[in-house]
Formats: C-alpha cells, sequence, structure tokens
C-alpha cells in the first residue's frame, strides 16, 4: 500500500471521508466527509474566515449561489474555454482525456498531432481514434418549467450551469458591495463554497473529485499597486499554511507559472505546490487577474465597473490579485502532513500529529476501566468539566486502554485523560501525550 | 410597500441579501448573501451546530455530495413522486402549477378535474388546456465523459441529479457511521448543506427559491421510543427557536398535519409554522418518518441497515425522527421578529432588535468627528481593544453622528460606542443603546 492508500484507509475506518453514495457502490469524483472529516473540515474552513475576513478590516464576505445567470459564464469566458480534449476509441467506444493517455501534448492538441502520436486504447490496446472533441467542463441543467421532451429554443433558453468556481459569484458582487459599503482600495471580497467539474477521470482521492469545496479572495487594487499586494498575500497564505495550518515549510514549493502555461485571465500566476503522497501537486494559486473579470463583466452587463478613489476622485477599473485554494487539496495537505508512522514499545503505530487548533478533539477523557461505576462516574465528571471549557472533547470507554490511545493516535487527539483508583484518592489524572507517548499526572483543576 | 418589500429593501441597501446575478438583471429564484448576511447566516447555521450537534454526545456530523448516485432518489422515491401538476396555455404557451392558479385542488389533481374549473389563462386571459403533466423538480445533469449530442444509452446512464434534500446524504451514510463510531440507540446524524429545487414558480423573496440550505438531523430510535423522542425533539426545537434565535414564541404556531396532507414516508409531522410579514408560513417540519428511508435503502443496495442492541442483542431497522430547517427560512423569520419601526424624537426610525447572539456586529466604534485626529486616534484605540476582545465589532466615521446611529440601527448593532473630546480627559466613552436609544457614559476599561 502507497501512504496514499493508508490514508485513504484511515480516513475510513475512522469516518473522516467516505466514498459518495458508498452504499450504493459509489458515485465516481464525489466524497462524504464522515463525524471526524466535518470537524476537521469545519475548522479549517474557519480559520480561513478568522484569518482573512474576520481578524482584517479590509475584508468582505459574499455567498453566492451556485446557479448564475449564463451570461457569467460567457462574459468570464467558461463557455468558451472551460473544456478538455476527449477522444474516442472507435473499437470500443470508450473515451479519454487525450492528453492523460499521451506524453508531450497539452490541452489545446489537434485530432492530427494526437493520431501522429499513435498512442494504443488502454482498454481494448488497438488504435483507432475519433477526432478530438472540446469536452465542456461544466455540468449543464435546465432551469424553469422545462420538460425533459422540451428542444429548441425554449430548452436553449433554459440552460444553466454548476458554477465551475466561486469567484465568478464574487466578481459579480462587486459593484452591489461598492455600492453599499463604499470600501476604500486595497480591499477584498471573500467566498467559501462549493464548486463542480466535470472531469472526465476524477482520481488521486479528493483531490481531482467532480465537487469541491473552494475558498476565494478577490482583493481590488489600484493598476499601479499589484505588485505589492501580490507580495502582500503571498506572504500571508505563507503564514496562514504554516502557522494556522501547521504545513512543513520544507514541503510547499512555489511555482512561477510560465506565461504560456497562465490561465488566460493571468498576467502572473504563482502555484503553491504541495510534496503530497503521490507527488507534487497544486495546493493552491495565486494570481494576478489584471482588470480582466471587471471589464467582461462590464462590456456583458453594460453596467460600469469603474471605481472613484475617495481621495483623488480618480476613475478606473480596480485590477485584482486572487489567492485560490480548495479545501479538499488542503484537507489531505493537513492529513498527509500529519500522518506518521513510528514505532512504540517494538509495535508500529499511526499517528495524526495535527496542531492543536485543528484536531477533532483537543481532549480524550476515559476510565481505566468501564465496568467500575466510580471510575466512570468520576471520568464523565472531568469529561463535563473539560468539555464545557474547550467543547471539543471526546469520551471513550471501548476496548483497553492500549487500544484506545492508539485509536486516538490515529485520529489525532493530543491528550487523553485517564481516569484511576488513585484519581478517586489523590484527584489527579494520568495524561498521556499523543507525540511523545509520555505520561504525566496532573491534578483535575490544573488541565 | 408591504413589510415583507421593506425588509428586501433593507437587505439590498444593507448587504444582507442581493439578487442573485443581480449585474446580469437576476436569475429567478437564487439570492446572493452580502457581507453582512453572510455574517448572519454564518451565525444562526454555527449556533444550530452548536446547540444540536457539538453540545451533545448523541449527534454526529456528517456532509455528503450534492451529486449522489441516482439510486438514491429511485429508493427515496424522488424520482417517481418528487413532481409538481404542470399546466400549459395551449394559446400563449406559458406554463403554470395547476394548483397555484386554481382554487381547492391539490397536488394529484388530474386533467379532467383541472379543465371541469374552467380557469382562464393568468396571462393570455384565455381557456385552452393542455394535460396536466407531472413535472419533477430535481434538476438534471449528466456525469461524465457525455457530449451534449449523445442520446440513448449513453446519456441516460449518465444522467443524475442535484440533491433535493439533504437528508438521503444523511441515511446513506447510516451504515458507515454505525460500522465507525458503533453509537448507542438514540443517536443522531446531522448534515448542514444546500439542496436544489426547481420551483415552477419562486417566489416570496428567500422564502421559495431554487437553491437553499438545509439543516438536518436523523434521529435514530428504536420503534417502540419515537414518541418519546418526537417529543424530546419538539421541545428542543422550541428552546432553540426561542432562545437562541430569539423568535417571539407567539409567531410560532404547530400545525398538525393531517394523515393526507402528509409526505408518504411520515406516520406523524408537525410543522412549525412561522408568521411571516406575509402570512403564516412553514419554518421547519418535524416528522416521523418509521423505517421508511433506511428500509428503501436496503432494499436497493442490498446491503443490511439492521443495527444490533448492544445490551439486548435485540436486531431491528431502528425508526427515525427527522427536524427539519431551511435556513433561508430561518434566516427571514429571524430578520421579520427583528424588524421593527417606531419613533424617535418624531421621527420615524428602522431598527433590527437581533438578539446580542445573532447581530452581525456586537459594537460600532466611531469617533464624534471625523477629521480630528486626536480623536481618531483614541477611536481606533478602543475599536482594536474590542475587536481583540469580542471579534464581531465595525468601525464607522461616515456621515455624522446621527446618521450613523441610524445605518447601525438598521443592521441590528446592540452598542454604539462614541469617542468625543470628553473621552481624552475622563477616559470614558458614550454608549448609545440601539433599543432604548438611551445614552450612558462608561469608562473605557469597563466596556
Amino acid at each position: 500500500m502507497s501512504k496514499l492508500d493508508d490514508i485513504v484507509s484511515l480516513c475510513k475506518r475512522r469516518g473522516f471521508v467516505f466514498p459518495g453514495s458508498d452504499v450504493y457502490g459509489g458515485f465516481a469524483g464525489t466524497w462524504d466527509f464522515g463525524p471526524l472529516g466535518v470537524i476537521l473540515k469545519k475548522k479549517i474552513m474557519d480559520s480561513w474566515w478568522s484569518f482573512f475576513v474576520e481578524g482584517r478590516d479590509d475584508m468582505y464576505g459574499v455567498d453566492a449561489a451556485i446557479l448564475m445567470n449564463p451570461k457569467t459564464w460567457v462574459a468570464s469566458g467558461h463557455t468558451a474555454t472551460f473544456a478538455d480534449p476527449l477522444v474516442e476509441c472507435k473499437e470500443c467506444k470508450s473515451r479519454f482525456r487525450a492528453d492523460k493517455i499521451a506524453d508531450g501534448i497539452n490541452e489545446s492538441v489537434s485530432s492530427e498531432e494526437f493520431w501522429d502520436l499513435h498512442v494504443k486504447c488502454p482498454v481494448c490496446g488497438k488504435e483507432n481514434w475519433g477526432p478530438i472533441r472540446k469536452f465542456n467542463m461544466m455540468f449543464l441543467t435546465h432551469v424553469g418549467a422545462v420538460l425533459p421532451e422540451d428542444t429548441g429554443e425554449l430548452a436553449e433558453k433554459s440552460i444553466a450551469y454548476l458554477r465551475p468556481e466561486t469567484a465568478q459569484g464574487i466578481f459579480t458582487n462587486f459593484k452591489n458591495v461598492v455600492d453599499t459599503f463604499y470600501p476604500s482600495l486595497p480591499f477584498g471580497l471573500a467566498q467559501q463554497g462549493k464548486a463542480f467539474r466535470n472531469e472526465i477521470s476524477p482520481r488521486d482521492f479528493i483531490l481531482r473529485d467532480r465537487e469541491c469545496s473552494q475558498m476565494e479572495i478577490e482583493y481590488f487594487v489600484k493598476p499601479a499597486d499589484w505588485e505589492e499586494n501580490f507580495e502582500k498575500m503571498r506572504e500571508l497564505f505563507h503564514e496562514f499554511l504554516e502557522k494556522e495550518m501547521g504545513l512543513d515549510a520544507s514541503l510547499i514549493h512555489e511555482l512561477e507559472v510560465p506565461a504560456e502555461d497562465r490561465a488566460h485571465y493571468s498576467k502572473r500566476t504563482i502555484d503553491f505546490m504541495f510534496d503530497y503522497p503521490n507527488g507534487c501537486e497544486e495546493l493552491m494559486g495565486l494570481a494576478y487577474r489584471t482588470d480582466f473579470d471587471l471589464s467582461n463583466i462590464a462590456r456583458e452587463s453594460g453596467k460600469s465597473m469603474e471605481y472613484r478613489d475617495k481621495i483623488t476622485g480618480e476613475v478606473f477599473v480596480p485590477h485584482v490579485i486572487e489567492p485560490s485554494i480548495g479545501v479538499e487539496r488542503l484537507f489531505l495537505a493537513v492529513l498527509s502532513n500529519a500522518y506518521i508512522e513510528d514505532e512504540v514499545n517494538g509495535e508500529k503505530r499511526t499517528v495524526l500529529k495535527l496542531p492543536e487548533n485543528l484536531a477533532p478533539y483537543r481532549f480524550c477523557v476515559s476510565p481505566l476501566l468501564k465496568n467500575k461505576s466510580e471510575l466512570v462516574g468520576k471520568a464523565r465528571e472531568v469529561y463535563v468539566l473539560l468539555k464545557e471549557k474547550y467543547g471539543n472533547v471526546t469520551w471513550d470507554d471501548s476496548g483497553n486502554i492500549g487500544k484506545r490511545y492508539r485509536k486516538q493516535d490515529e485520529i489525532g487527539t493530543p491528550k487523553c485523560v485517564v481516569i484511576d483508583f488513585d484519581t478517586l484518592e489523590d484527584k489527579s489524572v494520568t495524561v498521556r501525550d499523543r507525540d511523545t507517548t509520555s505520561q504525566v499526572r496532573v491534578k483535575i483543576e490544573e488541565l
């Protein structure tokens, strides 16, 4: 088993992440968060929100609908260009992303270029390819009183898409926020929410799924100030990833994306790459989007997206710095950063060394023996006390104490508090540390 | 203007809720939360989560994907029955929900029954109706490498729906949670997330939208214990709505839903109705769903949904009590409960008397005059102090002090803290109360 397989297995075994629709044999590219996964995901998202929105005076939150007016995707370019090159094997009818089954080509490969490579079908082994077709990755649906048998203009006019990114839900609200709050530049609009991409081949656990949560900021600046603000965001995100998420700095690598690989809207992009168990992959992107989006919205909507500077009176379309991060990518980075296998007393141990602010539970409280009512009673007292004080505290009286430690290690609980017979005498408990496995006696009131 | 219009207007003017895709002329049935709406929505959702999940030992969170295996909706009955009666005017081609343009019929009206009523078309005034057709309210999409021109089995097999309720994302995870956490009955699985319904006629602001957030608990009980647990949930939700959400108890009415109006899966349902500005409407539902869902899942998946009692060893399919609440419905209840128009010194005033735990900001700090740097400097000091202590604190130095009070009243800020020249001498500030408009002097360190 690879380390990624180990993490996937731990995620299912301990209730962090289950395959989506698992009871029905799954549903490709979807994942469900279980009880511990929900807690960790919420802590990650709340930490981002607190760091970038609540803790600052220059940030405003928005929460836009997933279903948006289709003009949004014309203006953003997604209708025309958000597509992968799809190729079909004429023999077995299997379909593939051309650039994933051949080396040395990119997303804009032509049919002729692909045919010239003489690729064999990964399913049937033959070489008989149809033309490359552009496969738009937006999920399409119909809105309103349209029946499945409807065609033509009626069907056409009812088309809507599941948003492929949260960013446009921010840009379309730029004018309303400016007209309501009169913010001074630079300021940011921040959003957390779902986005959907119809990946031809979802893979790599939650790294490339069809439904993900994004956390995006569009930070509006004066055109001349973009470099300074780009640097500011770059530093802030390093701080967030290392201090709040506890990621090891040596696992994060900046990739200066060369012009030919950048999205069409970007004049500069740095991808923050992370050493995942299966290799180095994008964790987040920091892009200078210029005035691309606001100008497109102005053209498509006929409404001005200009901003009037409060001091100089200057009128212009603000430029944008966009730090964009996928929650699932960050979730997996946090898990794989914390996932350690070591040895304790000659036995293999799996432990999640999660930072204290992210661990689902800060303490686990348990009675040494489950069938001694005086121990259980005292342990419940301590549990209630700690739960009132810290909130995220769990109770465990299953199996023997060694098994409980293993389980709490696997879910990343920093401290196990054990109530034994001495506790009844000296009002102190054993506190066992996840990382060192050392045990100390602590007075209950000092916990 | 009706009171609902006033609230819609305040929501837009103050940045609580904007029409979805507003810059493109909107998108029917969708709404975007602005900066203050995001804060209020998050407080409502976090308060529910803390009350029903974090604060209890018998609740487990889940967060399932929106896109689910289509078998889910066969098992739940949505594919067959989640439909409204659609009727088309043959003259002008307008389409309507039959039961919304005629009195005295319900969702299961037949074509003949409808025709016999001799309804005139609300658009063209003629009477020339097509047959009643069942319009399924689930949004349909296609998943995987399927092109728009694909038809037949390929298209058929790729069909997926946007979930019309979050409940099935809970039921499908029942087995995984039981196998992972071994909970004792009764226990609940709780989820917050989006659900989508293709309403033929979205209306009433955020009450009947096409995309909403739900907060649902499926509380699993022994079959014989359902009544006791139904009562427990009923009381808990009254407590939550009144104490945590601050809703006036006299505005909440229980409606015992008669058998013929209940959903097909329910043996008892109480709708909690709320006196919204436009009339009494459903705020939430409390339903006894029996073992309907788990048994359907067992049949459709071929997997046992039986539970083995840890003490008696008895094996059975648990029954379910489901409290289900829509975030937007609760959001509007909180707003309309808090919305007051009164008179202060002979002038009309609009005020949101939000409870302190839900108000977007607890304090607003401002200098009496904006152009006096010593006042501004001192006010910033107080602002930083309060922000560190309470988090949700805002700054306002726009307009004159009277205008600031009006604005803070409209967004529900309980206390305005004003720094004036006396502050520089006596280190005390004016604290003005939202509800009484009274002002008192308070020492800065006592804030």
